[in-house]
């Protein structure tokens, strides 16, 4: 098959933080896709990237943007994707968003291949939703987990990375990082970090020399937004809509991958042998749980990877049926662009079988 | 009462990273003490230390030392106290102690002021001994819940300071956050951080720019020792044998001050009004908790302060009887230094209204 007879790739953020490692995946990912157009703001238009090895001319959002895409991926904020995936929808793409914009809604599926590719299929408004990246830092080895064992409750904290609040999160955390490397005292008294740190970036607090129990936006009764994505995504993609999910959003000074710590509660009896084997053999997800070698997952080694790393697999000492594990996955790849190309292939594959 | 009518202190470990915040404390708490003996290493022997505004010599560790004494504190390695602290006892002392050695006696209390300071009366070995850092960054705020509300279930999970693991773990950090401060690229491929930083210290990975989960040895079951410690000290403590507690213990980049994520079950069904209540009135707690204007506790506004801070207080969406929360305390004071000084004031007044 050539490129001609490939269906059309249309990728919406192309310039942004998931946009960048959105391109660098689909250098390296086997090569489903015909044309690959490059779509951001008008303020990008004309800028030359490469994907493929090719240069390619990234051009401004328009509906024009649209004709003849089989595949419309977004990566883009929740008002640009509300706007514009129902747009590319009407003109016949497939629509597939990172954004939080359609994730809840009941006719747009919420996709991990590994989990429910199948949900990808049914789509009534033409969009197919990415979870969230927090969410996408367990749920491959939950639904591992849960198709052996049955998932009844989970306990999750996580330690999320700078870069879940895009590059400007970066930005804000190495300019903090540079501003106490240098002291010797600072971190000892109340208050010293935040006012040598000064600007908080996209935080609420200082996040060098910190740790903030904060992300997202504040919902109701004191939950944040994030904390509820994490448990009605988690629901919605296991189809488990009774799940009992327990969340505190954590933001750490790590610049991409999120950890999480996973207390999780099954139907059955666990073992942690059996845990081990149904992990071990799970796609997408990677096994690395020797502490007496020194080897657990941490962001530092599982950034620009693409599995689900799991570890510290323990089963609770006073609940027989519950395990406490700690997980890392990279938000850009998995937690973003990489699900969003998976569901893009996904969706590819089945336009090719029905040609 | 004049300082001749006072009981004397001795301070074992009065050069170590507690012992400074020890010397500290004894100078601004109220001055309950006679002499203030300070003891060390022999290395350490001669040396000059402040307390109460004047210079006092450290002396060599040696049976002598505890001639006349009333209350001896240890902040010594654990095998140190395991010799010393039971020397210290047949000398007549009370001994204090912050290690590991003998929290799990059951001829040894383990207090902590706010929630057993009876406990601390009786101590047929002489020893009282005072909790693991981590369990103290939570079970001051627990104890008062627990005694409102009936304590059933604790899933934790910690974001621990460098300074848990001693002045070396803040030097390790310090010297790594130089190595990546400068760098524009660091932290987005695996292992390039571990490859910047070349040096972990007393960490098994390196924790600038990273999250580490371990903390301790390693015990039966892949566990890690911090993590039984906080089961097994919180039972102790509030006198709930049958709590069930899981735990995984994580090292975060944060030079003083723990933190933790705790889902705690109760017997009774709650709400976040009356957890404000609890956590309000409690001694040694302060409730941190209005996210709407930016407040919820984090380690750079808590270093240096005494009590445990607590906030994101949020009622089980899936669970009547459950709270999510987010605590930091010092670990150098109030899991520490502060929390000894406080059990060693206790044993002062005991041993003043018996003469």
């Amino acid at each position: 098959m050539t490129r001609k007879d490939k269906p059309t790739l249309a990728v919406v953020g192309a310039t942004g933080a998931v946009g960048t490692v959105m391109l660098e995946l689909l250098s390296t990912r086997q090569d489903v896709w015909g044309e690959i157009r490059l779509i951001a703001s008008a303020r990008s238009a004309g800028k030359k990237l490469v994907v493929r090895g090719e240069e390619v001319e990234v051009i401004a959002l328009s509906e024009e943007c649209f004709d003849g895409v089989d595949v419309a991926m977004f990566d883009v904020p929740d008002e640009v994707s509300a706007h514009w995936a129902p747009i590319a929808a009407s003109k016949g793409a497939v629509a597939v968003d990172n954004s939080g914009a359609f994730r809840m809604d009941p006719e747009v599926p919420l996709v991990v291949p590994e989990v429910n590719a199948a949900a990808a299929r049914v789509r009534p408004r033409g969009i197919i939703s990415n979870p969230n990246c927090t969410t996408l830092t367990m749920v491959v080895a939950l639904g591992a987990l849960h198709a052996e064992l049955g998932l009844k409750e989970l306990v999750v904290a996580s330690y999320q990375a700078a870069s879940g609040a895009g590059q400007p999160g970066v930005d804000a955390l190495r300019e903090q990082i540079g501003k106490v490397a240098d002291s010797r005292t600072l971190g000892t008294q109340p208050g010293d970090v935040r006012r040598a740190v000064g600007d908080f970036g996209p935080f609420p607090a200082p996040l060098a020399l910190n740790v903030v129990p904060w992300a997202g936006s504040l919902k109701d009764d004191g939950w944040s937004s994030e904390e509820l994505k994490v448990r009605n995504e988690s629901r919605k993609i296991l189809g488990l809509p009774d799940l009992k999910v327990h969340t505190t959003c954590v933001r750490v000074p790590v610049i991409t991958t999120h950890s999480l710590a996973v207390h999780a509660v099954f139907e059955n009896e666990v073992s942690v042998a059996r845990a081990h084997e149904i992990l071990d053999g799970a796609p997408g997800v990677v096994l690395c749980d020797d502490p007496e070698n020194g080897e657990f997952p941490t962001p530092a080694d599982v950034v620009g990877t693409d599995p689900t790393w799991v570890g510290r697999v323990r089963r609770s000492i006073d609940d027989p049926f519950a395990l406490d594990m700690f997980m890392c996955g990279d938000n850009l790849r998995k937690g973003a662009a990489l699900n969003t190309a998976q569901i893009a292939e996904v969706v590819a594959a089945e336009l090719t079988e029905r040609d």
